[in-house]
């Protein structure tokens, strides 16, 4: 089995982010929001504390209520000592979560999870403003999940990234596969996408939405992507998959069976220090685009 | 001043193929030829020794004379101990060097450098082989510039990563500034390419060179290249760079002064290091792709 460690490529990125913090001496302040008792979220929000510190932001953790959460969140917007801000989910665990995603200051958003980074990805605008100084932010995961492609042999080095390649993705939620669906195909790639109720494929040129089964888009994928946090997904097994396959697993839960990884030309088991690091990289854009001359975060919006 | 030291991107990639050679445990060999007594050549050739042995890849140096040179590279196209080929220029210093250039096997041209790799890139053929699983390889140093300004912010993230963008290039060689004007022109950027006789305009998509003088160039570049070994070059000026530019200096000598350096978005003083790490990617791809059986390097040509 070919693996690739994804702490490397965090790893510089994180390196770069603490060079330009140093050089230019700022001083740059992240609060995370944590609401949930659960281990898993506690662990997350303290490795987003580690990574943080590790590259000079000063991270500051509060604990609190699911009552109290979304004042919380507006103060912080409001607040000019501080400058990004992480959420951890789940809060509610259901569709309140968005309403939450969507009260961070989109100029605060390290994570680029709010209704308006969404909306320009989706437009395709690459410019948040009309200077075209400020590039919009992408998606954290998926952002980390194209960095990561990057590095692999499916990604050409000139030209579309991903044209000729198809690409499977397993998860059609709203801050993963349906962004990471969209990203690419927007890239050059025939995406199917798939979902609980099935799959469809997506192109960058075609408004049709083809259905198609697991079976033929893991027979023709050369990138498989899951990121599937259920125990009921029958797991991606060495049959189904196209011998030299990247296999990108994004989920806690393992998607790919041990034989699937071992016939995958290269697995890839976790993004999660990708991510983070591409959140630290967003903190330092949004930093130097709207937080430089003490503006409050919103009001360019 | 904002500057990017190229080494921290470098090391990334270095570890990268040092953690797949120790994972796989491959012998890959790697042979440099010396021919000039120049110190700057033989600094090179001690550097690149350095970098293949830090990543775990054999090296052998071989200081030989102009007009033996040519037989030892033949000899080493056929030997099967040996996976990759470095060669140190200048050996002639003029048309001959295109010569000795061409005479490396392609599938041991570590720096991608030969007449093999260079047709494929015109012609923009991605693959090597009918069967599409052999990539084919891009100049080293173009490649190392395409790397670094992928980490900046000229560098778009989604879609054709350099469109919109005006980019000015000083140095037409054959392997440095013509195949970067090819590369970035067809990665969606307005490239103006100079040299000694002026500029033109490069295009994806218009086969028209139009000629543009350097201050109209400078004037709307986002991205300024410059790799101009010569000290009679009238080095880029604050005055004539546009606010924010990202530039980037190839050559050994500096040709941006020093107010350029501190009027740009941010300054790459060198590429070098990245080069050589591309090589090293390099020749391991083409270890896997080529001489895993035992094959000779230029049998399936």
């Amino acid at each position: 089995m070919n693996s690739l460690d994804p702490d490397i490529l965090a790893a510089f990125h994180r390196d770069d982010v603490k060079a330009r913090i140093r050089q230019k001496g700022y001083a740059l302040h992240v609060t995370g929001f944590l609401v949930s008792g659960d281990m898993a979220c506690r662990t997350y929000a303290e490795y987003t504390r580690s990574r943080c510190e590790a590259v000079g932001l000063r991270f500051t953790l509060v604990s609190t209520d699911r009552d109290k959460v979304a004042n919380l969140i507006r103060q912080a917007n409001a607040d000019q000592r501080v400058h990004g801000i992480f959420v951890y989910y789940p809060i509610f665990g259901d569709a309140r979560d968005s309403e939450i995603k969507d009260l961070v200051d989109p100029h605060k958003d390290v994570e680029g999870l709010c209704a308006h980074w969404m909306r320009k990805l989706y437009a395709n605008e690459r410019f948040d403003d009309p200077g075209r100084l400020h590039k919009c932010l992408l998606p954290c995961t998926p952002l980390a999940v194209l960095k990561l492609l990057e590095e692999t042999e499916a990604h050409s080095e000139m030209g579309m990234p991903f044209v000729g390649q198809t690409v499977s993705v397993f998860n059609r939620s709203d801050v993963v596969g349906k962004p990471l669906a969209y990203m690419l195909a927007n890239d050059g790639a025939l995406v199917y996408s798939f979902d609980i109720d099935g799959g469809v494929a997506i192109t960058r040129d075609s408004a049709a939405r083809e259905p198609v089964g697991r079976a033929q888009a893991l027979r023709e994928s050369g990138v498989v992507i899951t990121a599937v946090p259920s125990r009921s997904f029958e797991k991606i097994r060495a049959d189904e998959l196209r011998p030299g396959a990247v296999c990108i697993n994004v989920s806690s839960i393992q998607n790919f069976e041990d034989g699937a990884k071992e016939k995958a030309g290269l697995y890839i088991p976790r993004v999660g220090p990708v991510t983070v690091a591409m959140c630290l990289r967003n903190a330092l854009r949004l930093f130097e685009d709207h937080h430089l001359d003490g503006r409050a975060g919103h009001a360019a919006l």
